[in-house]
């Protein structure tokens, strides 16, 4: 009931990286028949990572995972132009949302803290658990170079408005006279294998790609828009081989890019499929929680106005202070109320004791059930205890 | 016959990387059993790899490869100080030679081009294929922050002189008064599986481990001196969920990890049998090819006054300019004389035929008759072309 903090890899993806590991192990540099398997491998996934987000194959850049993302194109060094002097006017500004994975808020945190740029966290709607298009745009200031906003949130699975910010920013853009346009970035971790992601039609610059959220391996891709006709800029965070257009040298890892293209491949393929089975299944755990513990419980997610992951059930509350069992995001599993709770406002005391429900691919209706009886005997047992 | 380019997972390594993605797919951040399951792995994994270079686990820190190392501890904004104003007098130097790989030498050229700071690339002998211990030392300066020399070279497979680098380096440390002492890395991809590789004993600060030269995946760690205790400072790059002690952010890549511990584990086991059928096969090859082609070639790795890797017969040249089908490093495979050969004085002319002939755990005597008639049909072939 945590496939939002990471999932198996597919059978056939398995298949694929084993396949790779075996057959194609030689170095994708290397110019003799075993370097040349194996980069025809990585031209594949390529293709299908390309195609699963309507991408250019040319647009995709393979990185080691989403934490690197976000700072290849906004490296201080390189990307947005860092050294404007001592006026803090005129340091380059960032938006942002207060929903955002630490990957993206410690970054834009540290360039605030070391003076190096202006960010405005610009808080979620307590009424609809969205960032609202209308208080982006007003953030927006001369100085703006960049926003970035997650697509879908890894906690409560609401959808953030990416499209309807980007076409309201690039009618900015379109009348911007002396800066460079606003870049605009888009975390796709938490929707992508769960609703249809396209950049065209969201029309973002960069969009990050996570493997381990949709039954890939532990690596991903980023979007790049236009990056071979020189669209949005992309700075390497590190030297060394040249490997992938010197964007991200580092000898390729064929195996976990083969393993992510097969699963972008069952993405494009099954897509339909995944949503349909996934929101029935979350929709009878909701249905069953109601049943059995009714007005103990509250979906943080479920803002009547708001559309949602399929998968995410999306943060159950015992208001009851009962079931201890917390769980957030992995990357805080520490028993402490989670940030993302607290802004969208539930308080502090509710939060320290909400659970994230997500279900996957492969969850049944009867796995719902034999939760629901765990649930049932934890919330039980705690009762007995606390009397 | 390119085992130096990458190698194969071991059959045991891809045993525990299946293992891992079918049993322990768990977040290993996860407070559950899946999460705590992928912990234990990634535990295990790092005894391992800290066993096989005579480290302390909390020395190891894991990342996605060799590539990545430099640069966390030598990124611009943290470890030296980069901001020593305009004087170019007390920008921070750092000591390399020139021939390293590309990922340590192209973030020292960074550094230089960009002003921040001064690098001496000292050169290698070109009678014994080492940077000699002199020449590092009276480089240093008062501004010195860093040496860094390979252990071994990838394409001559000369093995450095860095322990005898670090001894006199460390005896200068102890008289340092106003400077802090000047740090020590090595890049350790060519020798870890191929010689006994021990940080105690090179005495070194950092060194660099990349699974895929010793039958491991495409993963990586770095060896951090104390660490845990304040030693070596090491900074991170990136910024996210808090992954390895938050110094490597990023949900772990389990499956990676794990069979980077496996391949050590085989490595601390069986180091000695590896070593001596490497060097028996590779003896093989070397005096085949004098029978067979005698004068015609050269052997650049063969300086006799040097230890050179087990596995490599390390550059054959064909005088005779025949042999047309070059291989460098496989980082390198356009069409071009290898800046290693011409840093240890080889002509262009000649250094364009070079090939690197490299064997690995399971190459056989027999599979070195198979190499040697290969080339002779090879070089028989170019030469009816060219008459």
């Amino acid at each position: 009931m945590d496939y939002n903090a990471t999932t198996p890899v597919d059978s056939e993806v398995l298949g694929a990286i084993t396949a790779s590991l075996t057959g194609a192990w030689g170095n994708p540099s290397s110019s003799h028949e075993a370097g040349l398997a194996a980069k025809s491998i990585i031209d594949e996934a390529r293709e299908n990572v390309a195609r699963m987000v309507g991408a250019k194959t040319s647009d995709i850049v393979f990185t080691s995972g989403g934490t690197e993302y976000f700072h290849k194109s906004h490296d201080r060094q390189n990307g947005v132009d860092f050294s404007k002097g001592d006026n803090t006017d005129s340091l380059p500004h960032f938006i942002t949302s207060n929903l955002e994975h630490d990957s993206v808020k410690l970054v834009l945190e540290h360039f605030a803290e070391e003076g190096l740029a202006k960010v405005s966290f610009v808080p979620a709607s307590q009424t609809t658990g969205c960032v609202e298009v209308e208080d982006i745009v007003s953030s927006i200031r001369p100085t703006t170079c960049m926003i970035t906003v997650m697509l879908a949130n890894n906690e409560t699975g609401v959808i953030q408005p990416i499209k309807e910010i980007c076409e309201r920013v690039q009618q900015i853009n379109a009348n911007r006279r002396n800066q460079p346009p606003i870049l605009l970035h888009t975390d796709a971790a938490q929707a992508i294998g769960k609703i249809n992601v396209d950049v065209l039609d969201l029309d973002v610059d960069y969009l990050t790609i996570v493997g381990h959220k949709f039954y890939a391996p532990r690596n991903g891709a980023i979007y790049v828009r236009n990056l071979e006709e020189k669209g949005a800029p992309l700075y390497p965070m590190l030297y060394g081989g040249g490997q992938e257009r010197n964007y991200r040298p580092g000898t390729e890892n064929t195996a976990m890019i083969a393993g992510l293209g097969k699963a972008a491949e069952l993405v494009v393929q099954n897509l339909d499929k995944y949503q349909k089975h996934m929101e029935e299944v979350r929709d009878h755990l909701e249905v069953r929680l109601m049943e059995e513990f009714g007005d103990n419980i509250h979906f943080n997610g479920k803002f009547d106005t708001s559309s949602r992951l399929p998968n995410t059930c999306d943060k159950v509350l015992s208001k009851c202070n009962i079931v201890q069992a917390s769980v957030g995001a992995a990357c805080h599993s520490q028993n402490r109320a989670s940030p993302i709770l607290l802004a969208i406002g539930v308080p502090d005391s509710i939060a320290r004791n909400a659970l994230r429900l997500s279900v996957g691919r492969e969850t049944t209706l009867s796995d719902i059930d034999f939760v629901i009886s765990d649930l049932k005997q934890a919330v039980q047992y705690l009762q007995n205890q606390a009397t």
